[in-house]
């Protein structure tokens, strides 16, 4: 018997149990969102409710569990893995396609008048709460936001994370927390707020330059902030902050409570507060605590648009983080290329060995995100991750993918790149170069100041679509320094709403990361990171250009020339002898002959 | 004394005698969109309110009067022209800038607590009076659209249009209206609608199959409509309605009633009735007459959606009409050149000879908007119409810009294209060969079908904002068929919200017109018109492609052929051979000549 049908059964049974509690309490749908208290992405494992009751093990998915009817709503980059992982469980695969009904539409759709509907109102963001709660009302059902079903289910839950707080230093920490303190108090000051809730995990460690390791990838930790002009209160377990750190962080008038004081905290604020709050990055079960008469000033966090926007003292740091992870790639590189038809590789191995050569780099932390190492088929699945029960072994022909990132104290990485192993077909081939057209289209892009990042999607997505091909994720996301490698507010995908906050701006930071998925047989994405820079104004106003970050070879053995124009083989030559310049120096013997052998001008070879 | 200052002198008094008024009735700031209850572009005299009261003749604009402050809004194609045409009036010139507060935002800014704002509800969208009004009321102030201030001191208002109704005949109308009505019928029963009420011009002449000329360019015709399962009511002037066409129109269940009526008609609809109505094509005022138990099923006009994709029949006639108007075009052209340096031509002699060749074009009904005829300077109003008193000479050296279009029984135009006059700059050919590359680069697009269009602007504008320039207005609006020159739904414009009406779908046409504007130098627009056709299926789904249908040489004596790509110069000299092929069998003499010397292929004599 696999582990899987034994995960099957046990969902089964937790389905049984939580319905005959829904029942108890005249519950007639459970909403389970992916989220927790922060509206993190990797969630601790207190907070993994969702995926302990449905078994589906992907980063996003939203679970509804009717008396009749459980399903999982997930997007494409799941379809594969969630189809696999609820095979059994009786909970439906339900696709989430950009502009058809999501979750909450279906809801709103399927509660009969007069139904409640529950949702832990710890973990739903405000702005999803205000919405899920309109639409139930004009079908006449209710939200019910003040009871954890879950909790009440969940035998055995996960303790919460335990790991210290450390700070993020000088020289690559390049504002103090005093003067970030400062900047967000004088925002508060033009927002007229007296005071600000963050709920983030991220905006926190950022404010404070503070680091932490509660959540995998992510090097934050679990907490709260409430600011005020006169105070800063950071709410977490006091046991993660030895004395020195303590003392440090109160001499600068930061206040440390217990995490569970967040409540009582914001219980006590004053009636006549004005409350800065982000309706997207806190949820309205912690909200509830405030006194009714408390005003609340919505908007973005100040912090998020403010660390998303990189110094030029930072750019020097991301810069050389790029070069050592890079170091760290050419080295696997060449071991893979030597190694691959001598011994057996499996896509573990190459987890294994790229890990390892990251580790031996200066400033290197952790993992930016679980590697991924896709071979043919497993590629098509855009978030797949190889397990001990499941993963290919990498022998044969066709195309690996390795999706890879690091966390560096002077920067976060993350990087696609494709591997021909044995003979690439002249299909997968095409599809590489396609997407390597689509990358160099962006990569080259230049676009006045304050665009709304989701419409510059269509550039990179021209010239893929151009031969009937697209693919169903963004193309790019946000990357933080020495933070989440996920950030907002900036989105490069087509499926997000082109709001306001999403304007580029100087310093941000953006994965160019197109794909082509053929499920079944092989996957394919290259991917960049990319810095904003101005290039300049003229008299139609100010213009940004993107700096490429990332230095790493891609493989002109899985590319067919012949589809380049005259114009991208020049990118792409310019990238490579920018790419051996900037990586000589840090590699020797094997790793740097692979470089130099890698970075040989396309045009003239290929 | 110049007739501008007259003008300017007449507006003041007139500001003057509306403060009065207002003052009266307790009124703190009076709003006057452009617009008629019908929320057309283009407004019979009788609705040129805004126009009549600021002296300022584009063709959008708002205008709010307060005690203290006069303001038009108006967007970067109308700068120029406004910033003249209200100079001595005391009205200020408010730029309307993308993404900036525009009219609504800086009312509910300004109005003090407990003001009452005045517009004439007759005229404000229903979509736009709810969010005016919920805008006031957070700040206390109050939306008042049940008085006609204008009305009132409008001296001399004019009389509305009273011009003969006639039908669109087959060939040219491909489906009946017999036919029109079952399928919108269909669709009311599909969305549980009891009847739906239209009130735009167009939406109404294209389900009836009929046209009128009350309108300049738009062949409509003033008329509202209700349409239920059991009959179909046209409101219109009886007088424009021959005995025998409302006979033939009765004996297909189309009953005739007069304009007025549709106030009484829509207050005597059952209280149970459930009627579809189009909020951003509806106004609050007619909808002031319905019971208040009237349901209201909101959505998009079916007939603006069913309009815009025109069928292949359609499309056989449309691809005449545009060969057509390309022959027209090269006999004006072959005129123009051998004319230059010959005679004195001026911006109005242009206009002159253009219409007269379209004229003598067999289907030919009217033009379809002002011809812009504008020589260096003037072209940097993308909006400029040259009038008796002010227009230029063509002499010397520059560009000439020429954006113009005509009514056909089988279609509508709209074509942009620059003229070298004398030697043209080195800058101003870098910037229409600039421009150019924004057509190529969107007219080779292929995309998924239902891509919200305004994401797809950015791929006509990365070449352009490649050089650190951009335009103001929109790449491409949606055009008729022997209807308006522009319609919806589809628009592609970075600047709108890319909401699900916005689709690309098969059948719709769209100009592709990006521009470069030097304010006081020259303007540069190249146009075409393309349809949405389908490009093939492949696993990803349904992609579109564009035909480009306008048909007319693009000057390369404007272009700087190093500036091109291979690619982008194989496109030009297919479209060129295109163009030689389907005109040349309908010109003879020097407008042959003058075809064919002007479509040699580029990339040899470039």
């Amino acid at each position: 018997m696999s582990t899987q049908l034994l995960n099957s059964e046990s969902v089964v049974e937790r389905l049984a149990r939580t319905r005959a509690l829904m029942s108890q309490n005249g519950i007639f749908a459970l909403l389970v969102p992916s989220a927790d208290p922060h509206l993190s992405e990797y969630l601790p494992a207190y907070w993994q409710g969702r995926q302990w009751l449905s078994g589906f093990h992907g980063s996003v998915g939203t679970l509804i569990v009717t008396p009749t009817f459980a399903g999982l709503w997930a997007d494409s980059r799941y379809w594969e893995q969630a189809s696999k992982e609820l095979s059994g469980s009786t909970i439906e695969l339900v696709k989430l396609v950009p502009g058809q009904p999501g979750p909450l539409e279906w809801l709103a759709e399927q509660a009969p008048e007069g139904a409640t509907v529950s949702v832990d109102g710890a973990v739903l963001a405000l702005a999803s709460a205000r919405t899920l709660e309109s639409r139930l009302k004009q079908r006449g059902a209710v939200l019910r936001t003040d009871i954890d079903l879950l909790n009440l289910v969940w035998e055995n839950r996960p303790a919460l994370p335990v790991q210290p707080v450390y700070e993020h230093l000088p020289p690559q920490a390049t504002v103090s927390r005093v003067e970030k303190l400062a900047q967000l108090r004088e925002t508060l000051t033009q927002r007229k707020a007296d005071a600000h809730f963050i709920a983030t995990l991220d905006d926190i460690a950022w404010l404070f330059n503070l680091r932490g390791s509660d959540v995998s990838f992510n090097p934050v930790f679990v907490s709260f902030a409430i600011i005020e002009q006169a105070r800063a209160t950071l709410f977490l377990d006091l046991n993660k902050v030895g004395a020195q750190l303590r003392e440090r962080l109160e001499g600068e008038g930061v206040e440390l409570r217990d995490y569970a004081e967040v409540n009582a905290a914001l219980a006590s604020l004053p009636a006549a507060t004005r409350l800065l709050v982000d309706p997207a990055r806190v949820t309205c079960g912690l909200l509830g605590h405030l006194q009714p008469e408390v005003k609340l000033v919505e908007g973005l966090n100040p912090t998020t648009l403010a660390k998303s926007q990189k110094s030029l003292d930072d750019a020097v740091h991301i810069r050389q983080a790029m070069e050592q992870d890079g170091a760290a790639l050419c080295e696997f590189f060449a071991w893979l290329e030597t190694a691959l038809g001598r011994e057996r590789i499996t896509e573990l191995t190459i987890d294994e060995q790229l890990t390892a050569a990251r580790a031996r780099r200066p400033g290197f932390v952790s993992l930016s995100f679980n590697t991924i190492a896709a071979f043919n088929a497993n590629g098509a699945m855009p978030h797949y991750h190889a397990t001990e029960q499941e993963h290919a072994v990498i022998e044969g022909d066709g195309l690996l993918l390795i999706d890879s990132g690091g966390q560096y104290l002077g920067g976060t990485t993350d990087i696609t790149r494709m591997v021909p192993v044995g003979t690439p077909t002249p299909e997968q081939k095409r599809d590489c170069t396609r997407v390597l057209k689509g990358v160099i289209a962006l990569s080259r892009a230049q676009f006045p100041k304050g665009i709304l990042s989701p419409l510059l999607d269509s550039i990179a997505r021209a010239p893929i679509w151009a031969e009937s091909v697209d693919y169903g994720h963004g193309t790019g996301h946000g990357v933080g320094y020495f933070l989440n490698v996920h950030e907002g507010p900036q989105v490069i995908a087509y499926q997000a709403a082109p709001a306001p906050h999403t304007a580029m701006q100087v310093g941000m930071i953006t994965s160019i990361e197109p794909g082509t998925y053929r499920p079944g047989r092989w996957g394919v994405r290259i991917e960049n990171l990319v810095l904003n820079r101005e290039a300049g104004t003229s008299e139609f106003g100010v213009f940004l250009k993107f700096e490429t970050l990332t230095l790493c070879p891609i493989d002109t053995r899985c590319l067919e020339p012949s589809l380049l124009t005259r114009e991208e083989l020049d990118w792409f030559d310019a990238y490579h002898a920018q790419v051996r310049e900037r990586l000589s120096p840090l590699l020797a013997g094997a790793a740097l002959e692979w470089l130099l052998a890698r970075t040989e001008p396309f045009s003239i070879t290929g």
